[in-house]
């Protein structure tokens, strides 16, 4: 049984909560292949003290290492639309497509990723603005931060 | 007394060469401000069983949080032209100017950085040229699994 978007997108979502709940910047995602989910993971920036460990990159990360096979067929779904680090990290592994819950907060990659050929699909989840909406508002220096503002 | 590129790829190319004397990739970047070192890196795809830890990753990962101010008066020097994803990351963070070992045996991101107003330095050295020719020579697989081929 395939994995839809909107069940993808809830295991980024449970992802990016869990962060903001350690203190975190909240915004998860999930790598799925084969309608199989390979790895979640969330920004880390605040509970490792890291300046690479955002959503995608986190979720790349757990994934560990995968063939070049796996990641051509495989999906990304991130709670918000990616940043350029995380849009270049999306294409350097061919990853087709990606899945974004909201871009109404923060607008990355996403026309790089289409003129590269990448399938991008966004959600606009209420509760993916509205998590976000929240936390920028609560802790605008450290979400700057993280955006290197 | 400010570091010059030369030196600063001196650092990169010493890190690169630690990194192949564990078994790695040989990759190395130096991350420098007011003429200063902040970090060093080197590729650990084999050495931690990384996606994401590229020369130039590694060694913005080792800098730690930094505010916007530092990245946009540094400079990163890396012992290879920057991959996708490396390239983002130099985007995201505002990185002003970035010095490249060579660009023979990969060529990244650089024309995107130009077109983002980074200044793009490559020094066509040959002891990067050779290191990574005989890297690629002796370990084809391994290289192309960190470039998602």
């Amino acid at each position: 049984m395939s994995l839809s978007d909107g069940e993808g997108l809830a295991l980024a979502l449970e992802e990016a909560r869990a962060g903001r709940a350690e203190g975190g910047i909240p915004i998860g995602a999930a790598l799925i292949a084969d309608g199989k989910i390979l790895a979640v993971g969330r920004n880390r920036r605040v509970q490792l003290g890291s300046s690479i460990r955002h959503g995608e990159t986190d979720c790349l990360e757990n994934a560990g290492r995968l063939p070049a096979t796996v990641y051509r067929q495989a999906t990304i779904v991130t709670t918000l639309s990616p940043c350029d680090m995380c849009t270049g990290a999306i294409l350097l592994y061919g990853i087709p497509r990606v899945v974004i819950g909201e871009n109404r907060t923060f607008l990355g990659g996403e026309d790089l990723l289409r003129a590269r050929g990448v399938e991008v699909v966004v959600l606009d989840d209420p509760s993916c603005t509205a998590m976000m909406t929240d936390f920028i508002a609560d802790e605008p220096a450290l979400w700057n931060e993280d955006i290197g503002e």
